[in-house]
């Protein structure tokens, strides 16, 4: 399958560019092109220097749109709506949102758009043929750096699009030891993305770290 | 510890009252004093041919009220006003709220009153002392029911007065195998409460049963 990630050079970006491009195309995308080649030279020398030949480029942001069937937007909330007015392209193909709206005052909360969640946020800064997706998003992007430990987790997968959500799912049981669950209609992505700020006061109040969740 | 459970003859009050009762005196309140000597004599006789002396007694909601230094408000969203409207002398006890305001269309979805969920909306239903706590509120009415199986969950627990949350935390560590985590203030408690139907989806779109959740 080809892959684009916009903001590719994050850590989920990086996560999933050395999880999946032993058996995907990926273009790691960034505003700074230069940025995106060592993010993608680096996978391709540690998949290397494991014995696995890694189908990684470093590209624009742009690039990544134009080439993927599979778009992961791996971006901050507050930098979605500008990131995506400097796009186009994203007719028909599937987009991956792993994005979550949080504020923090004492603590952690969940502050979504009027839409009720990002992922919803997307059908109105998208085009009405792209196929939303949201999923990774209870993932700490501490636990996407280690590269060299599985992730044991549940992730749950909303969409309004079956095929997609099939796609997106099949993607994510191959990451790691992830295991994704249905979650129904996008409409649930507003739990989902909250679930993350909950998970970021559960590690502050129990000094735990980089929690996750497991739905069983 | 003295336990009163209002609406303690469903499920969770039952499988509160026959996992708690060999180390607390718990009284399992109803609007029907006679269902509850019933449920009482039951959870007696099993523990008791199991080895072990329950302290459990059958009730009114009222008596459970007067008699317990803490409090489960065992009841569906729908009747807790109506229940809360009939009973009197919560002042500075503990309520535990396992309380989940969920509808259902195709999917189950979370349908917190203007409050913003069911725990904080006891804020204007109870006297000002009194020292609200969400815990129990991911565990599937199944899974209570089962009284011979463990329960392997995380608890989110939520309170503004963090005293009490201690004292329900120890609580629901002791109930089987759950494992209490401090999820923070009380406004987190709507996020806690939606994790609820997004298991409940999650079961009916993954053909699982009686899903639960753990953090770690």
């Amino acid at each position: 399958m080809k892959i684009g990630i916009v903001g590719g050079t994050g850590d989920i970006g990086q996560g999933l560019a050395h999880r999946l491009s032993h058996n995907h195309e990926i273009f790691i995308g960034s505003r700074d092109k230069e940025k995106a080649c060592i993010v993608s030279e680096c996978t391709v020398k540690t998949l290397y220097e494991n014995g696995i030949e890694a189908k990684c480029k470093g590209a624009t942001n742009q690039e990544a749109v134009d080439f993927g069937d599979v778009i992961v937007l791996s971006i901050n909330y507050r930098h979605l709506k500008s990131t995506l007015d400097s796009l186009t392209g994203f007719e028909n193909k599937i987009v991956i949102t792993p994005i979550n709206p949080i504020s923090k005052s004492d603590c952690f909360y969940y502050d979504p758009p009027k839409e009720g969640s990002a992922a919803l946020s997307l059908k109105e800064l998208l085009p009405e043929s792209t196929r939303i997706v949201s999923a990774f998003n209870n993932i700490a992007a501490n636990r996407w750096k280690q590269l060299d430990t599985e992730l044991d987790y549940s992730v749950a997968v909303c969409s309004d699009d079956a095929e997609a959500k099939n796609i997106v799912m099949g993607l994510v049981n191959e990451v790691s030891n992830l295991n994704a669950v249905d979650a129904g209609p996008l409409q649930m992505s507003s739990i989902v993305e909250s679930i993350t700020p909950l998970i970021l006061n559960i590690a502050k109040y129990n000094e735990m770290k980089d929690v996750g969740v497991r739905f069983f």
